[in-house]
């Protein structure tokens, strides 16, 4: 399979491609490094990067930026940080390349446990998150040629040790539990879930 | 109580307006119509809105547009209409009336059934709904001085019959059962809820 993984340089990117690269072409983009730039946060980027790349099988997305702040000093312009990059970056790969994934190809993309159980701090990527999830399983209703599309939502994990402190009790989870999501959602048959890791 | 209403001559509007008239002082507010104008997409409009209205005791947001259509067609231009309106726009209600509302008041915003049960040509409602229920719970968890958030997530609802068509199977929900969710959000002690209708 030819499979595409955004955010290919970063924690969990650099994992799923360890996943697939030993039976696969894979396609490594990000904003800054990998094969490939792509600026998700436009819509043209995206468009050429497409345009460049073709046909393709799979699509994973470990990318995207949101807002950590406290709610009383929020402002919309913080607020679009997220909208923006992880949940509209996120989308806008989808309604693009939905016009040259394969037949039978799949998306996978990524959110996060602040979906529903909320850190200080976490407002702006809680909504996104929640919205990623809720686009992946609408979305899953309508893609035509038997494409898939799912999203992975991990906890804290083991190898962002910057984050722990924002979750407090929260037991970070291994890699290896969050490389094997990407697995099941690429080559398992599952479509519209939402495979959390925690 | 000083209870805002915004979209306050809309479907759901209307009957929030009755239930809260007869005891309360109402504010009724909305894009075109009511006491007040203000455009939830403009931060500009909002910010107008409060320095005119100060301060408040509860805010009900029944009001917020978003783009129906198939995903096929669908572009990152279409998505933005609910970005903007319905998620950003309520958002922006809370990230900026947090400034203005009284210790112990509440935001109630409303969200819809297909953040978890999605409909053909429902993808940007879905992920607009998803977004707001989960931003109250995160909201939640920040708000100071008792000030609650809740969310009113209704099924298609009985006054609407032009929308009966894409819920095919549905129930329409009584305005009864919707109004008395309302009540319960602003009456009521609970906060960071999706007080379901359906």
């Amino acid at each position: 399979m030819k499979i595409i993984v955004i955010g290919a340089s970063g924690t969990l990117g650099k994992k799923v491609v360890e996943a697939f690269e030993k039976d696969h072409e894979v396609i490594k983009a990000g904003s800054k490094s990998g094969d490939f730039h792509v600026d998700i946060s436009s819509t043209n980027s995206i468009h050429d990067f497409f345009r460049h790349i073709g046909t393709f099988d799979a699509l994973i997305s470990t990318t995207g930026n949101g807002h950590f702040g406290p709610i009383a000093k929020m402002t919309d312009k913080d607020f679009r940080v997220g909208i923006d990059s992880k949940l509209l970056g996120q989308v806008n790969l989808v309604l693009i390349g939905q016009h040259y994934i394969s037949e039978g190809g799949s998306f996978t993309l990524t959110s996060g446990i602040i979906c529903d159980e909320p850190i200080l701090n976490g407002l702006n990527l809680s909504t996104v998150n929640a919205g990623i999830n809720a686009f992946v399983a609408a979305a899953a209703i309508e893609l035509h040629n038997g494409v898939r599309i799912n999203a992975v939502c991990p906890s804290v994990v083991e190898d962002s040790p910057a984050y722990f402190p924002s979750f407090p009790g929260y037991i970070p989870v291994s890699m290896e539990r969050v490389k094997a999501a990407y697995v099941q959602s690429v080559l398992g048959a599952r479509t519209g879930q939402v495979f959390k890791v925690y």
